[in-house]
């Protein structure tokens, strides 16, 4: 029987909460599905950070390796320890150690759920450039703590980064309506989303059946807001792709509902699945987190381990518990309730 | 009687049918109300330049200085000039030259318009820093044309603009609610959203009647349109300002009904007033562009030369003319139509 290795990150707060729900349909689909997951999970978080003074051991990153894939539920307690500490001390390292920079994340209504919009026929699937751009973390301040001080930040946008995030969207759109979207800023920011424009368009030549579009930032906002059903693969830089899919979860009902995954295209490392969601410390061990998002990243894993009709399965159990209301409406549902419900339409 | 001098800039395509509707809107309140209005037209746009080879001459700047304010259509048409060159040579210059440092617009729905969101009930005042930031145009590009090459773009945040605009949206924070949302990226950006967190914090204990919350771009995206009443004044960067406003002209029906103020709070230069919309050259004098946003501009113009009076009735009959269903639905009504409805609300 084929087996899968594959490292648990519950991390924080409603992150193990969700995990936990994730990783009980896993292995019940795994198991239908005639392959089988061995898991194996690391407390790495912020209270493993303040008993041991860091996110995670000075070789997680080699230890996470070995995985065929790593499922993460989420980072971070503020009140514990700040963003700037946990985040880039787990999270942010493993999507640039592992070189996952394609971050994928589709955004529609699931049956029964009832978004903010009246429009409700969607299905955009947004892929965020994962690793460079304008969270590069360059940059330093001058003169601080002066009426002179000045504080810069440098969004460093490489051609192998650019090319290779661009490259994967116009597959995307290729394997879906052919239609691709392109997120830039160049009116306004003439030196990076110039470059990212004109590679878009050099690309172009090598994909003639793919029609790719630019939109600026704020266009396409408005578009995922006022015509989403306009748009199919929508493709944009780091900072561009994290709001833009803020915006989609928002469309699509909630974070509840919103799942990632952070892959690696080429396999030279393991792909990480995570729901958008962060750790919600407010409402962590309450067991009424929605463990929808984390269960549909867990459905990305499976479709990228190539176990393509288990992934199927997962999504359709999903869909058959919001279509009955359970998990549909954010807050009503214990996250007990909603996992029992997708396990028992797995059948 | 009190005569206002003002400088009309129509600029390109659509932006020359609002101004004209939005000036005979403006002409005729003047008129009810006791103080004159004195316009001197520019005819710098795309056409300009083709024929002069600048979009304005090289003493624009100083022929503007000497007005009260500005009204400003639409500055672009890129099948003439590319924007890089019309927003660099006419809009962007007159914002930084005349220190208008603050970008105010209002998001909220007119009666009788059906927005995007099934939410109705929201009144959001966006602040956008206008001056520096990510639209600072400090960058570049190494080893370019090859497979190595590096574009660099500089976001810089100066102790002096980013006081200024927060400065600001704390007074508007106070003259509204009491509740200012601040817009920033810090666990992602740890230089410049880090240093503007800090400023947000040292201002905060001036103003200890104002609640102050911050909130990532991110999360703030997906507030306006899963929560829009849950908020009031919003102040952001340049980039931030920018997407949130396109937002926030989405889910008050469309650019149609989006208006905005560059200010100069200090009065040492003139302010401009225009509508967010662009100058759409598709419909280019077709007599079908929504001339609400150029006119609630207008309205935001009186206001600021002190005509408050002027402006509320500006305002009111714009919302007379929505609310019997004129110009209320993107593309129904006529140009001409809208214009007299309004000139007729105003008695
Ligand atoms: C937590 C934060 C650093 C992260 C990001 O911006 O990448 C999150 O917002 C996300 O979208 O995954
Ligand atoms: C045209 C463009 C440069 C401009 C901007 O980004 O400032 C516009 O989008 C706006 O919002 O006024």
């Amino acid at each position: 029987m084929k087996t899968y290795k594959i490292a648990l990150l519950p991390g924080d707060g409603i992150g193990r909460d969700v995990t936990a729900a994730a990783w009980a349909v896993l292995e019940k689909t795994a198991a239908a599905n005639g392959f089988s997951l061995d898991a194996t999970s690391y407390p790495w978080s912020c209270d493993y950070y303040l008993e041991n003074g860091s996110m995670m051991p000075a070789d997680g990153i080699e230890t996470l390796r070995s995985f065929d894939a790593i499922l993460l539920g989420a980072v971070g307690w503020p009140r514990k320890v700040p963003d700037s500490v946990s985040l880039h001390g787990l999270l942010l390292p493993i999507r640039k150690a592992f070189v996952q920079y394609a971050n994928i994340r589709p955004h529609r209504l699931l049956p029964g759920v009832q978004g903010p919009l009246r429009a409700a026929g969607f299905d955009i699937l947004c892929i965020r450039e994962n690793t460079e751009g304008e969270y590069s973390g360059a940059g330093g301040r001058v003169h601080q703590g002066t009426d002179n001080e000045v504080a810069v930040e440098t969004s460093i946008f490489t051609r192998t980064g650019v090319e290779r995030i661009l490259r994967f969207g116009f597959e995307q759109a290729r394997a879906r309506s052919g239609k691709l979207a392109s997120v830039t800023k160049s009116n306004a920011q003439k030196y990076s989303m110039v470059f990212w424009d004109e590679i878009t368009q050099r690309l172009s030549a090598e994909y003639p059946d793919v029609e790719v579009t630019s939109y600026h930032i704020d266009a396409m906002a408005a578009r995922m807001v006022m015509a989403p059903d306009s748009l199919d693969v929508v493709v944009a830089s780091n900072l561009f792709g994290d709001i833009l899919t803020d915006l989609g979860a928002a469309i699509q009902g909630g974070l509840g509902f919103a799942a990632s995954a952070n892959i690696n295209p080429d396999r030279s490392a393991p792909s990480m699945f995570e729901p958008v969601h962060g750790s919600a410390p407010d409402i962590a061990h309450l067991g009424i987190a929605n463990p929808i998002a984390a269960i549909w990243s867990g459905a990305m894993m499976l479709e990228h381990l190539g176990e393509k009709a288990a992934a199927a399965r997962v999504m359709a159990s999903i869909e058959a518990t919001t279509a009955r209301g359970i998990g549909a409406i954010p807050g009503k549902d214990k996250t007990d309730a909603i996992t029992a419900s997708v396990l028992s339409a797995l059948g």
